[in-house]
């Protein structure tokens, strides 16, 4: 085999991730090497200076431009997080004619389509595999393997703080607070975790998702978003009762008014595949015209595992560097998809109604409600005492419109006696 | 976005995978452009003249070598399955200079290396993602998705018509013929199923696996093969009992003293994700040394989801045909792996003997032998009575070497009493 003249990469960044593809690099060099039938040598790294000791490693700088200007670099790989530092790194590299290689879902998900333009013009390619889902390659198999399909819907657990979180809740009918506590004890949650807890972080990764399965823009201010903070063990404990684990997913599905985009709490069954996927893994589900369902799984995040996908586009660059060829994306082919709104969701719910104890027929005053607003009721549980002057209702309703809900809910809150109530939208496609 | 000029495809073979690449192709035909960056053209399609009415085309053939010998066609599509007239056609068309897209898992895994060979010489590319585990892109995602690991294991359920019957079995307690009659009926075992039942065909794609996880030649004739016609309902209930299901998996894995691969039943505890993949599915599980664990699940076969995988290579080589990237196999550079002989294996076990009932201490002389072939038992189940005068013992094992407890089951069969054994390893790691 002939190998050709190394391929030189600039390291932006050296925390958990920075290392996991340093250390990657060397440790399976040999693969690595066969696999691009070139050399991948890393030319320089930028990193704050406290963190140069992690390494053991010489042309180390803490300015970007260091890297950006660096003649010798072919390849970049941006794993500083955030968008403001990485951005302007991006778009300066790429305008110095440099491939691109990121883990920043956020960056992506927000300023992709500028990105990818750019990229296009100046004939480069941004990878971003590690982006979403961590050491699975989704990305390629969505784009690549499964390119021959229509995509009709793809789910997936995105988040694998949010996924630990419910999962311990699970099975320690643990408060979220304190599994919280203890997740960002493990390292799983960070200090600073609205991103996860709110759903943001699934967001980015679905529009990603999204974006590749229907060929559409990235639309970040178009999904619907809901995070975790609302779930007590309460509904952790009916919902396994009535036979479902809750997830979080998220969610698109695609049907003849448009493109349903969305981010929330989910009750699935125990017997789907997806509910099975605990911890910190992740899953995604895709169904295609084609291919049928197709589910993958792993590790989501952390330090090697996205190394992984990192150094899966170095190669996958580095195979195609010197004919240029775009792996970035291209025009989309579908602008006219619309997103629908959350109101035309047909979807059912498991409702949580906390009442004092009524002096009236309180269950009667709900039917009406729910029947003026055309909802049917599939089922209704016991009203477990929580303490002397507390009661919760649980409702599962059939298929309805989520406006319909949502208007039956305002109504049912203004009631007297009903103190507060949770929703959790059960299923993803209307058969569940 | 430049169309450039097109790519024109001659298919070989009109069976269902044949029909339902032509339907995929036709129906999907926009995002498949889109993707490829050129048209993809149906030049010429060989196939029995019975066929023939089978689709609206008008340029047909059934003589392979008007498909061999047309200049237009830049890429052939092997469907004609076998390695007779299979392996003469794609022999012939790389020496014509056109690539090849297979799905012939048997042609791929026992001709592969001279194949491969042939058309490295030719500067063209032979691909063969629908070989192994129909629409799961699990071809691409070992070999650019995980590039970056090396692979410490690798197992799969890699045929649907084993697994259908195995999922029956757990399900309805039937005897393995009449849940083969019933596959047979619903299209799902072929009437010649030889080479499903008895392991044969999932040998076949574990050495397609293995060759690109360890970057090893494909070493057909050095796998361990059992299949699934030992196992009755019994041994389903049992299994059921201690909390197992069984699956047939073709098992890969490397330790520092060579490469176990072998394909045989194997009892999966029911919380192992593998274990949920029921009727018809296929599902990968596969180890890296960064990413951790990935699993991969979907339809192992058929029409559609075939075609899906068949289309996904023509669009890749399709993408690369300008420039002459070679996708099929490099040069191996792990050349001097050692296959383990199954003697060494550690594994745990599953025995059940069938004895009458002994006038003697049957279990005390059964003690004894493993007693010295150090065999250790984790725990003994109650002497199931099957009639009146049978009786069946069931033994688990503690992890021991494969060679001691060949030579125990030899020795138990050989006591007065004992009419028969059955075994079943349990686990795939030496933890389970």
């Amino acid at each position: 085999m002939i190998i050709l003249t190394p391929v030189k990469i600039g390291i932006c960044g050296l925390g958990t991730v920075g290392i996991g593809t340093f250390n990657v690099l060397k440790r399976n060099i040999n693969k690595i090497v066969y696999s691009a039938g070139k050399k991948i040598i890393i030319e320089q790294i930028c990193a704050c200076k406290t963190l140069f000791n992690k390494i053991n490693f010489i042309n180390k700088t803490n300015n970007i431009f260091d890297i950006v200007y660096n003649h010798n670099i072919d390849i970049v790989v941006e794993l500083i997080g955030g968008c403001n530092i990485a951005l302007k790194f991006v778009i300066e590299s790429i305008k110095n004619g440099k491939h691109v290689v990121t883990a920043n879902k956020y960056m992506i998900a927000n300023y992709g389509t500028d990105i990818f333009s750019l990229a296009n013009k100046k004939g480069v390619i941004v990878a971003f595999e590690a982006a979403v889902a961590g050491g699975i390659p989704i990305i390629k198999s969505l784009r690549e393997g499964l390119v021959a399909n229509s995509i009709k819907w793809l789910i997936g657990i995105l988040n694998g703080t949010l996924n630990y979180i419910l999962t311990s809740m699970h099975n320690e009918y643990k408060s979220f607070k304190k599994i919280l506590l203890k997740a960002k004890l493990l390292g799983y949650a960070e200090f600073n975790h609205i991103l996860d807890i709110e759903g943001i972080d699934v967001a980015h990764k679905l529009v990603i998702l999204a974006s590749i399965a229907y060929c559409i823009p990235l639309k970040i201010h178009q999904i619907y978003i809901e995070g975790i903070s609302k779930i007590i063990s309460d509904d952790i404990i009916y919902a396994d009762k009535l036979g479902y684990k809750i997830k979080h997913l998220g969610i698109s599905i695609i049907n003849k008014y448009g493109l349903e985009l969305r981010v929330h709490p989910t009750m699935i069954k125990k017997t789907c595949l997806i509910s099975n996927i605990n911890d910190i893994n992740n899953a995604i589900e895709i169904m295609g015209d084609a291919v049928g369902s197709n589910f993958y799984s792993g590790i989501g995040a952390g330090s090697e595992p996205t190394a992984s996908s990192i150094i899966s586009d170095l190669i996958n660059i580095t195979s195609y560097i010197n004919i240029k060829k775009k792996i970035s994306f291209k025009d989309y082919i579908e602008k006219n998809i619309k997103i629908l709104s959350m109101d035309n969701i047909i979807t059912a719910y498991y409702l949580r109604i906390i009442a004092s104890y009524p002096k009236y027929d309180l269950l009667s005053k709900i039917f009406e409600i729910f029947n003026v607003n055309k909802i049917s009721i599939k089922s209704i549980y016991k009203k477990y005492i929580i303490s002397k002057k507390l009661i919760n209702i649980i409702i599962i309703t059939n298929l309805v419109k989520e406006l319909n809900m949502n208007i039956s809910i305002n109504n049912i809150e203004l009631l007297d006696n009903v103190i507060n109530s949770v929703y959790i939208r059960i299923g993803y496609l209307n058969n569940n």
